[in-house]
Protein backbone atom coordinates (compact mmCIF):
# COMPACT_ATOMS: atom_id res chain seq x y z
CA UNK A 1 0.00 0.00 0.00
CA UNK A 2 1.60 3.74 -0.65
CA UNK A 3 2.56 5.98 1.83
CA UNK A 4 0.34 8.91 1.91
CA UNK A 5 1.36 10.24 5.14
CA UNK A 6 3.31 11.45 7.50
CA UNK A 7 1.92 9.66 10.21
CA UNK A 8 4.38 6.85 10.89
CA UNK A 9 7.57 8.82 9.47
CA UNK A 10 10.18 8.70 12.45
CA UNK A 11 13.86 10.37 12.05
CA UNK A 12 16.89 9.75 13.57
CA UNK A 13 18.31 12.98 15.15
CA UNK A 14 22.01 11.37 13.49
CA UNK A 15 20.76 11.71 10.21
CA UNK A 16 20.11 15.12 10.05
CA UNK A 17 23.59 15.14 12.62
CA UNK A 18 25.08 19.02 12.36
CA UNK A 19 21.40 20.52 13.44
CA UNK A 20 21.22 20.47 17.25
CA UNK A 21 18.57 19.30 18.99
CA UNK A 22 15.86 21.71 19.33
CA UNK A 23 16.90 22.38 15.50
CA UNK A 24 16.00 19.21 14.67
CA UNK A 25 12.76 18.80 16.28
CA UNK A 26 11.61 22.16 14.79
CA UNK A 27 12.66 21.02 11.71
CA UNK A 28 10.94 17.65 11.62
CA UNK A 29 8.04 19.18 13.07
CA UNK A 30 7.66 22.08 10.21
CA UNK A 31 7.09 19.04 7.72
CA UNK A 32 5.24 17.03 9.88
CA UNK A 33 7.20 14.41 10.73
CA UNK A 34 5.87 12.69 13.84
CA UNK A 35 8.37 10.64 15.73
CA UNK A 36 12.04 11.03 16.62
CA UNK A 37 14.53 8.44 17.35
CA UNK A 38 17.68 10.01 19.49
CA UNK A 39 20.78 9.60 19.93
CA UNK A 40 22.11 9.84 23.16
CA UNK A 41 24.95 12.40 21.48
CA UNK A 42 22.00 14.55 20.25
CA UNK A 43 21.02 14.69 23.88
CA UNK A 44 23.88 14.93 25.94
CA UNK A 45 24.09 18.02 28.38
CA UNK A 46 20.73 18.78 27.91
CA UNK A 47 18.20 18.81 31.19
CA UNK A 48 15.92 16.01 30.53
CA UNK A 49 12.80 17.93 31.40
CA UNK A 50 13.66 20.56 29.05
CA UNK A 51 14.38 17.59 26.13
CA UNK A 52 10.47 16.31 26.95
CA UNK A 53 9.45 20.11 26.53
CA UNK A 54 10.70 20.07 23.37
CA UNK A 55 9.55 17.03 22.32
CA UNK A 56 6.29 18.25 23.39
CA UNK A 57 6.10 21.76 22.25
CA UNK A 58 6.48 20.08 18.15
CA UNK A 59 4.49 16.71 18.75
CA UNK A 60 7.33 14.67 18.51
CA UNK A 61 6.95 11.15 19.62
CA UNK A 62 10.38 9.81 20.85
CA UNK A 63 10.66 6.31 19.58
CA UNK A 64 14.15 4.66 20.38
CA UNK A 65 16.77 5.88 22.29
CA UNK A 66 20.30 4.87 20.06
CA UNK A 67 22.23 3.50 20.77
CA UNK A 68 23.41 0.54 23.97
CA UNK A 69 24.74 -2.77 23.67
CA UNK A 70 28.45 -3.39 23.16
CA UNK A 71 29.02 -6.24 25.30
CA UNK A 72 31.52 -8.11 24.15
CA UNK A 73 35.30 -7.00 25.71
CA UNK A 74 38.16 -9.63 26.08
CA UNK A 75 38.22 -8.44 29.91
CA UNK A 76 36.09 -8.95 32.20
CA UNK A 77 36.26 -5.44 33.79
CA UNK A 78 35.74 -3.85 30.58
CA UNK A 79 32.05 -6.07 30.30
CA UNK A 80 31.20 -4.71 33.69
CA UNK A 81 31.49 -1.24 32.21
CA UNK A 82 29.73 -1.83 29.16
CA UNK A 83 26.70 -3.38 31.30
CA UNK A 84 26.89 -0.82 33.69
CA UNK A 85 26.69 1.97 30.56
CA UNK A 86 23.75 0.16 29.60
CA UNK A 87 22.25 0.65 32.42
CA UNK A 88 23.03 4.03 32.56
CA UNK A 89 21.18 4.66 29.22
CA UNK A 90 18.48 2.67 30.05
CA UNK A 91 17.73 5.42 32.96
CA UNK A 92 17.80 8.09 30.32
CA UNK A 93 15.70 6.59 28.34
CA UNK A 94 13.27 6.71 30.93
CA UNK A 95 13.90 10.04 32.13
CA UNK A 96 13.05 11.15 28.61
CA UNK A 97 10.26 8.88 28.09
CA UNK A 98 11.70 7.18 25.50
CA UNK A 99 9.97 3.71 25.27
CA UNK A 100 13.08 1.41 23.72
CA UNK A 101 16.86 0.96 23.42
CA UNK A 102 18.69 -0.03 20.11
CA UNK A 103 21.22 -2.50 20.81
CA UNK A 104 24.11 -2.81 18.67
CA UNK A 105 25.40 -5.52 19.90
CA UNK A 106 29.03 -5.17 19.66
CA UNK A 107 32.20 -7.68 18.68
CA UNK A 108 35.84 -7.82 19.90
CA UNK A 109 38.08 -9.03 16.54
CA UNK A 110 40.38 -10.65 19.08
CA UNK A 111 37.93 -13.28 20.04
CA UNK A 112 35.87 -15.72 18.24
CA UNK A 113 32.66 -14.34 17.07
CA UNK A 114 31.29 -17.26 19.62
CA UNK A 115 32.60 -15.98 22.32
CA UNK A 116 31.17 -12.67 21.67
CA UNK A 117 27.44 -13.60 21.40
CA UNK A 118 27.73 -15.59 24.84
CA UNK A 119 28.80 -12.21 25.75
CA UNK A 120 25.50 -10.91 24.21
CA UNK A 121 23.67 -12.73 25.74
CA UNK A 122 24.75 -12.56 29.19
CA UNK A 123 25.02 -8.78 28.66
CA UNK A 124 21.16 -8.65 27.81
CA UNK A 125 20.24 -11.21 30.73
CA UNK A 126 21.84 -8.94 32.84
CA UNK A 127 20.21 -5.73 31.36
CA UNK A 128 16.47 -7.17 31.44
CA UNK A 129 15.05 -6.85 35.01
CA UNK A 130 15.72 -3.48 35.11
CA UNK A 131 14.66 -2.45 31.58
CA UNK A 132 11.67 -4.38 32.47
CA UNK A 133 11.55 -2.46 35.59
CA UNK A 134 11.32 1.04 33.89
CA UNK A 135 9.23 0.09 31.30
CA UNK A 136 11.97 0.52 28.50
CA UNK A 137 12.19 -2.06 25.96
CA UNK A 138 15.17 -3.58 24.46
CA UNK A 139 15.97 -4.15 20.91
CA UNK A 140 18.75 -5.99 19.19
CA UNK A 141 19.52 -4.70 16.12
CA UNK A 142 21.37 -7.30 13.64
CA UNK A 143 24.20 -5.20 11.82
CA UNK A 144 25.29 -6.14 8.10
CA UNK A 145 27.95 -8.57 8.36
CA UNK A 146 30.91 -6.16 7.00
CA UNK A 147 30.09 -5.17 10.57
CA UNK A 148 31.26 -8.33 12.19
CA UNK A 149 34.41 -7.61 13.28
CA UNK A 150 34.23 -4.96 15.62
CA UNK A 151 30.48 -3.59 15.92
CA UNK A 152 27.98 -6.53 16.18
CA UNK A 153 27.94 -10.39 15.84
CA UNK A 154 24.50 -10.27 15.69
CA UNK A 155 24.77 -10.47 11.54
CA UNK A 156 21.38 -11.59 10.70
CA UNK A 157 18.03 -11.87 11.33
CA UNK A 158 17.80 -15.35 11.79
CA UNK A 159 20.54 -15.02 14.89
CA UNK A 160 18.68 -11.92 16.23
CA UNK A 161 15.14 -13.90 16.05
CA UNK A 162 17.51 -17.13 17.53
CA UNK A 163 18.25 -14.77 20.63
CA UNK A 164 14.99 -13.21 21.21
CA UNK A 165 13.45 -16.74 21.27
CA UNK A 166 16.19 -17.71 23.43
CA UNK A 167 14.69 -14.74 26.30
CA UNK A 168 10.96 -15.07 25.22
CA UNK A 169 10.55 -11.62 27.02
CA UNK A 170 8.29 -8.78 26.44
CA UNK A 171 11.24 -6.19 26.96
CA UNK A 172 13.47 -7.79 24.35
CA UNK A 173 12.45 -7.30 20.58
CA UNK A 174 14.23 -6.38 17.18
CA UNK A 175 15.01 -3.20 15.24
CA UNK A 176 15.08 -4.60 11.60
CA UNK A 177 17.41 -2.22 9.49
CA UNK A 178 16.79 -2.88 5.56
CA UNK A 179 20.51 -1.53 5.28
CA UNK A 180 21.97 -4.07 7.12
CA UNK A 181 19.68 -7.08 6.04
CA UNK A 182 18.20 -6.57 2.60
CA UNK A 183 20.10 -9.04 1.06
CA UNK A 184 19.35 -11.73 2.86
CA UNK A 185 17.37 -14.86 1.15
CA UNK A 186 15.48 -15.79 4.35
CA UNK A 187 14.36 -12.46 4.72
CA UNK A 188 11.18 -12.33 4.30
CA UNK A 189 10.92 -15.87 6.50
CA UNK A 190 13.02 -14.33 9.35
CA UNK A 191 10.38 -11.41 9.30
CA UNK A 192 7.99 -13.35 9.91
CA UNK A 193 8.87 -15.04 12.21
CA UNK A 194 10.04 -12.34 14.16
CA UNK A 195 6.21 -10.98 13.90
CA UNK A 196 4.66 -14.09 14.86
CA UNK A 197 6.90 -13.97 17.87
CA UNK A 198 5.87 -10.16 18.29
CA UNK A 199 9.07 -9.30 18.40
CA UNK A 200 9.36 -6.91 15.52
CA UNK A 201 9.49 -3.50 17.76
CA UNK A 202 11.60 -1.43 15.25
CA UNK A 203 11.78 -0.48 11.57
CA UNK A 204 14.26 1.17 10.51
CA UNK A 205 15.04 2.62 6.43
CA UNK A 206 17.77 3.96 4.36
CA UNK A 207 18.87 2.76 1.06
CA UNK A 208 22.22 0.93 -0.34
CA UNK A 209 24.31 3.15 -2.80
CA UNK A 210 25.64 1.26 -5.86
CA UNK A 211 28.89 2.27 -5.64
CA UNK A 212 28.89 2.72 -1.52
CA UNK A 213 31.80 4.87 -1.70
CA UNK A 214 32.15 4.58 2.38
CA UNK A 215 31.51 1.61 4.58
CA UNK A 216 29.86 3.54 7.34
CA UNK A 217 28.81 6.96 5.89
CA UNK A 218 27.75 6.69 3.11
CA UNK A 219 24.32 5.65 3.24
CA UNK A 220 21.52 6.50 0.67
CA UNK A 221 18.09 8.16 0.61
CA UNK A 222 15.27 5.90 0.03
CA UNK A 223 14.92 5.30 -4.08
CA UNK A 224 18.47 6.08 -4.89
CA UNK A 225 19.78 2.61 -3.96
CA UNK A 226 19.26 -1.33 -4.42
CA UNK A 227 16.98 -2.20 -1.63
CA UNK A 228 13.75 -3.20 -2.63
CA UNK A 229 12.05 -1.19 0.26
CA UNK A 230 8.24 -1.60 -0.80
CA UNK A 231 8.59 -5.12 -0.50
CA UNK A 232 10.22 -5.17 2.49
CA UNK A 233 7.99 -2.52 3.72
CA UNK A 234 5.09 -5.12 2.69
CA UNK A 235 6.43 -8.11 4.76
CA UNK A 236 6.48 -6.05 7.55
CA UNK A 237 2.88 -4.32 7.45
CA UNK A 238 1.96 -8.52 7.09
CA UNK A 239 3.17 -9.37 10.48
CA UNK A 240 0.86 -6.15 11.72
CA UNK A 241 3.44 -4.01 12.04
CA UNK A 242 2.47 -0.45 13.33
CA UNK A 243 5.23 1.33 14.77
CA UNK A 244 7.29 4.09 13.16
CA UNK A 245 9.04 4.07 9.89
CA UNK A 246 12.62 5.40 11.57
CA UNK A 247 14.78 7.33 8.59
CA UNK A 248 18.05 6.58 9.67
CA UNK A 249 21.06 7.71 7.43
CA UNK A 250 24.60 7.91 7.79
CA UNK A 251 25.90 10.31 5.45
CA UNK A 252 29.27 12.55 4.98
CA UNK A 253 27.64 13.71 1.50
CA UNK A 254 24.35 14.93 3.15
CA UNK A 255 25.31 15.72 6.81
CA UNK A 256 27.70 18.79 4.24
CA UNK A 257 24.63 19.68 2.31
CA UNK A 258 22.01 22.14 3.69
CA UNK A 259 20.44 19.93 6.34
CA UNK A 260 16.73 21.76 5.04
CA UNK A 261 17.09 20.75 1.70
CA UNK A 262 17.54 17.24 3.09
CA UNK A 263 14.57 16.68 5.17
CA UNK A 264 12.54 17.88 2.56
CA UNK A 265 14.38 15.31 -0.03
CA UNK A 266 13.69 12.83 3.02
CA UNK A 267 9.94 13.61 3.18
CA UNK A 268 9.42 13.47 -0.50
CA UNK A 269 11.60 9.99 -0.67
CA UNK A 270 9.81 8.49 2.37
CA UNK A 271 6.41 9.61 0.29
CA UNK A 272 7.18 7.87 -2.81
CA UNK A 273 10.13 5.27 -2.65
CA UNK A 274 9.65 3.80 0.76
CA UNK B 1 46.75 -29.84 12.15
CA UNK B 2 49.81 -27.35 11.87
CA UNK B 3 50.92 -26.74 7.97
CA UNK B 4 54.68 -27.88 7.67
CA UNK B 5 54.93 -28.01 4.32
CA UNK B 6 53.80 -25.94 1.26
CA UNK B 7 52.41 -28.72 -1.17
CA UNK B 8 49.27 -27.33 -1.00
CA UNK B 9 50.00 -23.36 -1.28
CA UNK B 10 48.36 -22.79 -4.07
CA UNK B 11 48.77 -18.47 -5.20
CA UNK B 12 46.44 -16.89 -7.13
CA UNK B 13 47.72 -14.39 -10.02
CA UNK B 14 46.37 -11.17 -8.90
CA UNK B 15 47.36 -11.62 -5.27
CA UNK B 16 51.07 -9.99 -6.82
CA UNK B 17 49.01 -8.21 -9.40
CA UNK B 18 52.07 -6.16 -10.52
CA UNK B 19 53.84 -8.91 -11.50
CA UNK B 20 53.95 -10.29 -15.43
CA UNK B 21 53.09 -13.99 -15.91
CA UNK B 22 56.26 -16.17 -15.90
CA UNK B 23 57.75 -13.80 -13.17
CA UNK B 24 54.90 -14.52 -11.03
CA UNK B 25 55.51 -18.18 -11.88
CA UNK B 26 59.12 -18.01 -11.21
CA UNK B 27 58.85 -16.42 -8.23
CA UNK B 28 56.13 -18.90 -6.81
CA UNK B 29 58.50 -21.72 -8.01
CA UNK B 30 61.33 -20.10 -6.12
CA UNK B 31 59.50 -20.21 -2.56
CA UNK B 32 57.88 -24.05 -3.17
CA UNK B 33 54.46 -23.08 -3.95
CA UNK B 34 53.21 -25.74 -5.79
CA UNK B 35 49.43 -24.55 -7.45
CA UNK B 36 49.13 -21.01 -9.30
CA UNK B 37 45.20 -19.73 -9.47
CA UNK B 38 44.84 -18.14 -12.85
CA UNK B 39 43.41 -15.06 -13.24
CA UNK B 40 41.98 -14.06 -17.05
CA UNK B 41 43.86 -10.82 -17.39
CA UNK B 42 47.21 -12.49 -16.30
CA UNK B 43 47.47 -14.47 -19.38
CA UNK B 44 45.41 -12.73 -21.51
CA UNK B 45 47.61 -12.45 -25.26
CA UNK B 46 49.97 -15.23 -24.26
CA UNK B 47 50.13 -18.50 -26.40
CA UNK B 48 48.30 -21.10 -24.24
CA UNK B 49 51.10 -23.47 -25.03
CA UNK B 50 53.53 -20.94 -23.96
CA UNK B 51 51.76 -20.66 -20.49
CA UNK B 52 51.70 -24.50 -19.80
CA UNK B 53 55.53 -24.54 -20.67
CA UNK B 54 56.21 -21.99 -18.17
CA UNK B 55 53.86 -23.43 -15.49
CA UNK B 56 55.67 -26.99 -16.44
CA UNK B 57 58.79 -25.60 -15.93
CA UNK B 58 58.26 -24.01 -13.13
CA UNK B 59 56.27 -27.15 -11.25
CA UNK B 60 53.14 -25.63 -10.86
CA UNK B 61 49.86 -27.05 -10.84
CA UNK B 62 46.98 -25.20 -12.38
CA UNK B 63 44.06 -24.83 -9.87
CA UNK B 64 41.44 -22.08 -11.02
CA UNK B 65 40.76 -20.24 -13.56
CA UNK B 66 39.05 -16.85 -12.41
CA UNK B 67 36.51 -15.76 -12.80
CA UNK B 68 33.18 -16.37 -15.08
CA UNK B 69 29.87 -16.15 -13.96
CA UNK B 70 28.03 -12.21 -13.74
CA UNK B 71 25.04 -13.72 -15.89
CA UNK B 72 22.31 -11.27 -14.37
CA UNK B 73 21.27 -8.49 -16.52
CA UNK B 74 18.24 -6.53 -17.24
CA UNK B 75 18.73 -7.30 -20.97
CA UNK B 76 18.41 -10.78 -22.46
CA UNK B 77 21.10 -9.93 -25.17
CA UNK B 78 23.72 -8.98 -22.28
CA UNK B 79 22.59 -12.34 -20.43
CA UNK B 80 23.42 -14.06 -23.18
CA UNK B 81 26.70 -12.16 -24.17
CA UNK B 82 27.74 -13.02 -20.71
CA UNK B 83 27.04 -17.00 -21.35
CA UNK B 84 28.97 -16.74 -24.79
CA UNK B 85 31.92 -15.57 -22.17
CA UNK B 86 31.52 -18.02 -20.18
CA UNK B 87 32.08 -20.29 -22.58
CA UNK B 88 35.00 -18.72 -24.00
CA UNK B 89 36.18 -18.89 -20.67
CA UNK B 90 35.72 -22.65 -20.72
CA UNK B 91 37.33 -23.04 -23.96
CA UNK B 92 40.43 -21.07 -22.27
CA UNK B 93 40.50 -23.01 -19.27
CA UNK B 94 40.59 -26.57 -21.37
CA UNK B 95 43.16 -25.13 -23.90
CA UNK B 96 45.20 -24.16 -20.64
CA UNK B 97 45.04 -27.06 -18.91
CA UNK B 98 42.80 -25.64 -15.93
CA UNK B 99 40.45 -28.20 -14.26
CA UNK B 100 38.20 -25.72 -12.50
CA UNK B 101 36.26 -22.24 -13.23
CA UNK B 102 35.47 -19.95 -10.80
CA UNK B 103 32.27 -18.42 -10.73
CA UNK B 104 31.57 -14.81 -9.42
CA UNK B 105 27.63 -15.00 -10.08
CA UNK B 106 26.84 -11.53 -10.79
CA UNK B 107 24.00 -9.40 -9.35
CA UNK B 108 22.21 -6.53 -11.12
CA UNK B 109 21.09 -3.73 -8.92
CA UNK B 110 18.08 -2.52 -10.73
CA UNK B 111 16.20 -5.90 -10.89
CA UNK B 112 15.22 -7.53 -7.54
CA UNK B 113 18.28 -10.50 -6.31
CA UNK B 114 15.78 -13.46 -6.96
CA UNK B 115 15.59 -12.58 -10.34
CA UNK B 116 18.95 -12.34 -10.64
CA UNK B 117 19.09 -15.85 -8.79
CA UNK B 118 17.56 -17.33 -11.41
CA UNK B 119 19.06 -15.88 -14.20
CA UNK B 120 22.36 -16.98 -12.54
CA UNK B 121 20.60 -20.56 -12.13
CA UNK B 122 19.89 -20.32 -15.85
CA UNK B 123 23.49 -19.26 -16.42
CA UNK B 124 24.74 -22.09 -15.02
CA UNK B 125 22.62 -24.39 -16.34
CA UNK B 126 23.50 -23.51 -19.50
CA UNK B 127 26.66 -23.97 -19.14
CA UNK B 128 27.09 -26.96 -17.50
CA UNK B 129 27.12 -29.70 -20.86
CA UNK B 130 29.96 -27.74 -22.21
CA UNK B 131 31.90 -28.07 -18.93
CA UNK B 132 31.68 -31.17 -18.76
CA UNK B 133 32.19 -31.98 -22.58
CA UNK B 134 35.68 -29.89 -21.86
CA UNK B 135 36.30 -31.82 -18.52
CA UNK B 136 36.41 -28.14 -16.94
CA UNK B 137 34.40 -27.52 -13.74
CA UNK B 138 31.92 -24.62 -12.50
CA UNK B 139 32.65 -23.63 -8.90
CA UNK B 140 30.52 -20.86 -7.78
CA UNK B 141 32.38 -19.03 -5.13
CA UNK B 142 29.57 -17.15 -2.43
CA UNK B 143 30.46 -13.31 -2.00
CA UNK B 144 30.38 -11.26 0.95
CA UNK B 145 26.72 -9.50 1.09
CA UNK B 146 28.52 -5.84 0.92
CA UNK B 147 28.77 -7.24 -2.88
CA UNK B 148 25.37 -8.10 -3.31
CA UNK B 149 24.45 -4.71 -4.88
CA UNK B 150 26.69 -5.73 -8.12
CA UNK B 151 28.83 -8.76 -7.96
CA UNK B 152 26.73 -11.38 -6.46
CA UNK B 153 23.45 -12.33 -5.96
CA UNK B 154 24.79 -15.44 -4.15
CA UNK B 155 25.95 -14.29 -0.46
CA UNK B 156 26.31 -17.42 1.51
CA UNK B 157 27.33 -20.42 1.76
CA UNK B 158 23.89 -21.91 2.31
CA UNK B 159 22.32 -20.11 -0.79
CA UNK B 160 25.41 -22.17 -3.16
CA UNK B 161 24.56 -25.45 -1.23
CA UNK B 162 20.79 -25.42 -2.30
CA UNK B 163 22.08 -24.21 -6.17
CA UNK B 164 25.02 -26.92 -6.26
CA UNK B 165 22.39 -29.70 -4.89
CA UNK B 166 19.46 -28.69 -7.20
CA UNK B 167 21.73 -29.05 -9.95
CA UNK B 168 23.64 -32.47 -8.23
CA UNK B 169 26.36 -32.35 -10.96
CA UNK B 170 29.75 -33.67 -10.80
CA UNK B 171 30.65 -30.78 -12.54
CA UNK B 172 28.89 -27.62 -10.48
CA UNK B 173 30.73 -27.21 -6.89
CA UNK B 174 31.53 -24.41 -4.43
CA UNK B 175 34.35 -22.26 -3.97
CA UNK B 176 34.48 -21.66 -0.15
CA UNK B 177 36.26 -18.17 0.61
CA UNK B 178 36.88 -17.18 4.40
CA UNK B 179 37.18 -13.64 3.48
CA UNK B 180 33.22 -13.78 2.12
CA UNK B 181 31.75 -16.58 4.67
CA UNK B 182 33.86 -16.16 8.21
CA UNK B 183 30.87 -14.51 10.15
CA UNK B 184 28.30 -16.56 9.19
CA UNK B 185 26.69 -18.16 12.41
CA UNK B 186 26.32 -21.68 9.79
CA UNK B 187 29.12 -21.80 8.24
CA UNK B 188 30.28 -24.80 10.28
CA UNK B 189 27.13 -26.38 9.59
CA UNK B 190 27.02 -25.52 5.51
CA UNK B 191 30.75 -26.33 5.19
CA UNK B 192 30.07 -29.59 6.04
CA UNK B 193 27.22 -29.85 3.88
CA UNK B 194 29.28 -28.91 1.07
CA UNK B 195 31.76 -31.71 1.97
CA UNK B 196 28.85 -34.17 2.16
CA UNK B 197 27.59 -33.33 -0.82
CA UNK B 198 31.25 -33.71 -2.64
CA UNK B 199 30.95 -29.84 -3.51
CA UNK B 200 33.75 -28.59 -1.90
CA UNK B 201 35.81 -27.79 -4.98
CA UNK B 202 38.31 -24.71 -3.83
CA UNK B 203 39.21 -23.19 -0.23
CA UNK B 204 39.96 -19.27 -0.62
CA UNK B 205 42.21 -17.77 2.36
CA UNK B 206 43.37 -14.05 2.80
CA UNK B 207 42.11 -12.18 6.30
CA UNK B 208 39.79 -9.45 7.24
CA UNK B 209 41.75 -6.38 8.34
CA UNK B 210 40.33 -4.29 11.16
CA UNK B 211 39.73 -1.67 10.60
CA UNK B 212 38.89 -1.96 6.15
CA UNK B 213 40.05 0.75 4.55
CA UNK B 214 38.64 -0.73 1.08
CA UNK B 215 35.43 -2.84 0.34
CA UNK B 216 36.99 -3.96 -2.19
CA UNK B 217 41.00 -4.08 -2.20
CA UNK B 218 41.85 -4.12 1.44
CA UNK B 219 42.14 -7.78 2.40
CA UNK B 220 44.66 -8.71 4.56
CA UNK B 221 47.47 -11.13 5.12
CA UNK B 222 46.58 -14.27 7.07
CA UNK B 223 47.45 -13.76 10.40
CA UNK B 224 46.80 -9.92 10.33
CA UNK B 225 43.16 -9.93 10.71
CA UNK B 226 39.81 -11.79 12.37
CA UNK B 227 39.53 -13.99 10.04
CA UNK B 228 39.48 -17.79 12.68
CA UNK B 229 41.35 -19.13 9.86
CA UNK B 230 43.06 -22.12 11.55
CA UNK B 231 38.95 -23.38 12.82
CA UNK B 232 37.99 -22.51 9.18
CA UNK B 233 40.42 -25.16 7.88
CA UNK B 234 39.49 -27.86 10.75
CA UNK B 235 35.73 -27.98 9.46
CA UNK B 236 37.27 -27.39 5.50
CA UNK B 237 39.37 -30.70 6.42
CA UNK B 238 37.18 -32.56 8.21
CA UNK B 239 34.80 -32.99 5.06
CA UNK B 240 38.07 -34.77 3.67
CA UNK B 241 39.17 -31.93 1.59
CA UNK B 242 42.48 -32.56 0.04
CA UNK B 243 42.69 -29.86 -2.30
CA UNK B 244 44.66 -26.19 -2.51
CA UNK B 245 44.75 -23.47 -0.17
CA UNK B 246 44.28 -20.85 -2.81
CA UNK B 247 45.78 -16.95 -1.19
CA UNK B 248 43.88 -14.50 -2.96
CA UNK B 249 44.73 -11.24 -1.56
CA UNK B 250 43.61 -8.35 -3.19
CA UNK B 251 45.66 -5.06 -1.66
CA UNK B 252 46.41 -1.73 -2.56
CA UNK B 253 48.86 -1.48 0.00
CA UNK B 254 50.50 -5.07 -0.51
CA UNK B 255 50.87 -4.22 -4.53
CA UNK B 256 52.53 -1.05 -3.79
CA UNK B 257 54.96 -2.75 -1.92
CA UNK B 258 58.13 -5.10 -3.05
CA UNK B 259 56.16 -8.27 -4.33
CA UNK B 260 59.31 -10.36 -3.36
CA UNK B 261 59.46 -9.55 -0.21
CA UNK B 262 55.03 -9.74 0.17
CA UNK B 263 55.57 -13.18 -1.11
CA UNK B 264 58.22 -14.31 1.48
CA UNK B 265 55.24 -12.90 4.02
CA UNK B 266 52.64 -15.11 2.05
CA UNK B 267 54.91 -17.83 2.60
CA UNK B 268 55.51 -17.05 6.57
CA UNK B 269 51.86 -16.22 7.22
CA UNK B 270 50.68 -19.59 5.47
CA UNK B 271 52.86 -21.53 7.43
CA UNK B 272 51.65 -20.15 10.63
CA UNK B 273 48.47 -18.38 10.82
CA UNK B 274 46.29 -19.99 8.53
Amino acid sequence: MAITSLDRLCIHTITTKPLGFEEACTKFAARGVKGISIWRDAVKGLDPNRVKQILKENHLTPVSYVRGGFFPAMDQVQREVAIEDNRKMLREAAGLGIPMLVLVCGAEPKQPLQVSRDQIKKGIETLLPMARELGVKLAIEPLHPMYADTRSAITSLGQANDMAEYFDDDFLGIAVDVYHLWFDADLEREIKRCGRNNKLFAYHICDWNVPTLDMLNDRGLMGSGCIPLKQIRGWVEETGFSGFHEVEIFSTKFWASDQDDFLDKIVDAYLHHS
